[in-house]
């Protein structure tokens, strides 16, 4: 007999949200019952779960009792003030946001590389960034076999990365172009449309993004790789949906083409292209992330160059966070 | 007195070809006479250079009597061909094209870089691979300054560098995708719109494309520097017009972000900015390239991280095909 959870869903009409309902309806996740929150702003809404229609409801203290798992993916203050609240109801919180990552009591987990860490949690689990996330599933199983040290990445990240309202905002601007009508900006510091922008979340004093800066910080986590260090550019792109990201890797032995080709053949949760290349719009809405343009680097010793290509929504989010839930 | 010259034009139709036109009206470029020359695709048009219209011609064998500077800008097929017969006639050759760029007496030339090697000409000069010259202008002080070794770099290319039909396919794209109509693909191999493609230029054997080792095989030569290395992955993006580049660079000696900026704040051809970041939308039709987000590389020694953005049609191609015309 298999036990059967009752989950909330804590931001459910979200980019996010939205896919999550899906991924477990698709994985046939253990739902005895389900509770669906939001803001205000969009409670009282419908989403259909498994046929049913839900009604959203607004986000209290008090929305977690009688749950076992909640799943938030509202933002990082939406998480910092519920989470705590959903532990102290006896629930377990798999957490999308950056607030508990980099938290030592707080298992960081993409399941494919540290699953088993999801033991170690006091009640919240994170689920991490969603370009570093698509970029580990290729590069840990290469880890693995030759031992990683550093990496050189620029990010090519889908408008909805940053929410669903992201995803109206490049439509919108990209209808105004053509109609040459006034550009509206409201989730992007600048034009999207037909544009790339190199800032992802807030600078530091570095110089570098938080997002930037995530790779570095949760692949050291999630790799158990304390000395891992990865300078990373990451950019906007006018795609709707799926990042993409170019890597240079160093590695502390000797790689060679043929082991490396056949470690990414095999690796879990990832697609090796051997001919041809992932694209984003290829890569959107599927589960698996995509690795291809394998090459040895030609700029360093030990090196290995590829493109990487998942859909952030799924694996970067919604996907990983019902994975490890199922681990629970 | 200030000399002036009979000018003739290759490939006047094509993107960079008009941009050339507007180039010298702007310089005030010393043409006495000027010859228009296409494909039979485009011969019969007009296009107007300052007030005048000029009718393209077919070009021919004997398309090059009476020519002092020729400029070509209709492909490597097309400069093979006919740059020798130009230079037979007594042309000087500029040419756009990659198709002489590897040989050792055509001078491959960015002006603020290495200006003075046109003198070693024998009847044809070079024009950099577009990407190369952006990032270069911004690498080359960088290396005066702390001897550049090698880069990692990620391009940002927009649709422009694949010529005049490669904008309308991108148009067309984006307006098919809003009314659910079929995407039509020509010029690039999947769609463009709403979507990256790792690909520029055909595959060589190593993994790595054509348009990736220019940055090598031609900074080496532009810069002088014999073994510097570039490991690069070509990206093509939904942007109109104009170039950026992610690039991670090594030095010989320890860098300082103090001196870095002051650098690049007196590069010639380049707009340094220290707050905020440059951006394709606002580089285009920019004579200038620009740079930005300046840090220290956190994943080496050395190593400095930057953007660059520039109009591959004016620098990239055009602007600097006619200050190379103007070093004669």
């Amino acid at each position: 007999m298999s036990k059967s959870y009752r989950v909330a869903i804590v931001g459910a009409s979200g980019a996010v949200g939205v896919e999550m309902l899906r991924v477990m309806e698709r994985r046939n996740f253990p739902v005895s019952s389900l509770r669906l929150l939001a803001s205000p702003r969009s409670s009282g809404k419908t989403l259909t779960f498994r046929g049913e229609s839900h009604t959203i409801q607004p986000l209290h203290m008090n929305s977690f009792e009688d749950i076992d798992i909640a799943i938030f993916s509202a933002g990082g203050a939406i998480s910092r003030d519920f989470a705590p609240e959903a532990v102290r109801n006896g629930a377990v919180v798999v957490d999308n946001s950056s607030a508990f990552r980099m938290h030592a009591d707080v298992p960081l987990v993409v399941p494919e590389i540290n699953g088993t860490d999801v033991k170690n949690h006091k009640g919240i689990l994170a689920n991490p960034n969603c370009t570093t996330a698509i970029t580990l599933l290729a590069l840990y199983p290469l880890h693995r076999q030759f031992g990683l040290k550093r990496i050189f990445a620029s990010s090519y990240q889908a408008v909805s990365g940053a929410g669903a309202r992201a995803i109206d905002e490049l439509r919108h601007q990209t209808d105004a172009v053509a109609k040459h009508k006034p550009i509206l900006k409201e989730i992007f510091p600048h034009q999207i449309a037909f544009n790339v922008i190199p800032h992802v979340d807030a600078f530091l004093d570095t110089g570098y993004t938080k997002e930037e800066m995530k790779m570095q910080n949760e692949g050291r986590r999630i790799m158990h790789l304390p000395n891992f260090k990865a300078s990373v550019t990451c950019v906007r792109t006018p795609v709707y949906r799926a990042h993409s990201i170019a890597v240079s890797a160093e590695f502390e032995k000797p790689v060679n083409l043929e082991d490396a080709r056949s470690t990414l053949s095999k690796a879990p949760g990832l697609q090796f292209l051997d001919d041809g290349y992932p694209m984003p719009l290829d890569s959107a809405g599927k589960d698996d992330c995509f690795a291809g343009r394998l090459r040895l680097d030609c700029a360093m010793e030990n090196g290995l160059a590829l493109w990487i290509c998942g859909d952030q929504l799924l694996k970067g989010a919604a996907l990983n966070a019902i994975q490890i839930a199922e681990l629970l």
